[in-house]
């Protein structure tokens, strides 16, 4: 990955501009190009996620009751299934009958897309929220 | 309204910025300003969108099977209740029994989206969806 | 197209179904079934436009500044290159300088993108929102 | 939170329901009282973080360049102001650059987003995602 940076000039609408500068004052950014190169890549990694054999990185949230059996069967068929594509999980108690689970995935989009499906379909899972995230190289 | 530009430099990694030129060039951008005002542009009408007493412009589409008859009279009675706010319908026949509506609105956010709502609770309505636009003054 | 309805039961946790059915009352639904045919509608549509060769209906909704003769052009070409697939315009003045537009377009999920894409591309187009509806048949 | 089911009956066009019956058949899902809940309970959770006081839980993905010092002072600092609302936090080494965190966040809606704006302002932070789960207990 190259960290080089290429400067080149944007011309923008003065007032467009000042309701940017105030939009990236509030969300607490420095200066413009890292919020532009924010935009940018935020872009990139949707158009990404549209082509289901790209390489990439994404998290699994689920909020599930732990007191259905069939999650843990689901989450180790997975692993069987997707061994190498589940990087890793962490579990948080939520209160005495919920937890939710983050499941780091890296493999084809189209994969990612499959067991977070699963996951959802699964008895006791009340949501499933798949994060878009990326591998960072190409970004 | 100023059409003045301002223009300034951006830094972006390199890498980053062919990936996006490519980008931009795919989707048919003449030059990386105008594709970076858009997405200024869309992040700005969406913070705008969460302000529920913000006066901004919106499209609604509807698709609904015209054989039944309350969605005429909940156009109607919308039109009594929000007047003013709905500046004009266009109208498709898309088949025998389908049409396509599309409803320009001008209001308050909170109001264009009841209006939306209203229009998808309607009996023989099928697919109601809300296009956040703006008003292209602030833009 | 059937209208023919088909009942059957469903199960829902009692405070799910409790909190569905304020929101539902909120949003002006008469009915459970309206409802979830709704929600049931939405994932329909929203998987059916990730295939690209599938035959479908949208709106394009597009904020413009109306001195920039580009747009004229571009519109003009739009029509000449896919003709067929842009049923209806609608156009409304929002102020001196702004306009907005409404496309109805019919085709595949691919080109009704293209169309989408380049007109955001385009000099003095604002904002360019593609809604995702569908031909009502399959609905 | 109570796990007593309610039956209702539902009324569903016939050929919306075969295509229904597909799709989840396509997600793995055993059957439809499962699918629905779940479409109920993605629109509360949609609403629920409309309202910014509303307390609940969600995960924040970023990806990050960790050789920017800047990422593990700005983490440390909303560790202090947000001390008791990050819950836990997963890392993982995507490669000899990148770096992969999620946050798991509990708190009032506006204070979650204001964390994740926080994070994707920091330099060296490429991508921060809000994931918008839910407590589970209102599910």
């Amino acid at each position: 990955m190259s960290h080089h940076l290429t400067r080149f000039g944007v011309a923008v609408p003065e007032n467009l501009l000042s309701k940017f500068d105030r939009l990236i004052k509030e969300k607490g950014y420095g200066n413009r190009s890292k919020a532009l190169c924010d935009l940018i890549r935020q872009k990139i990694v949707e158009q990404d996620w549209n082509l289901s054999d790209k390489e990439t990185v994404g998290t699994i949230t689920i909020v599930y009751n732990h007191s259905f059996r069939e999650i843990a069967d689901t989450l180790n068929h997975l692993q069987h299934h997707y061994y190498s594509q589940i990087i890793s999980n962490l579990h948080v108690h939520l209160d005495l009958h919920n937890c939710l689970e983050v499941l780091v995935v890296k493999g084809k989009v189209k994969n990612i897309k499959k067991i977070s499906d699963r996951l959802m379909a699964t008895k006791g899972v009340k949501q499933a929220s798949l994060c878009m995230a990326g591998t960072g190289k190409e970004l």
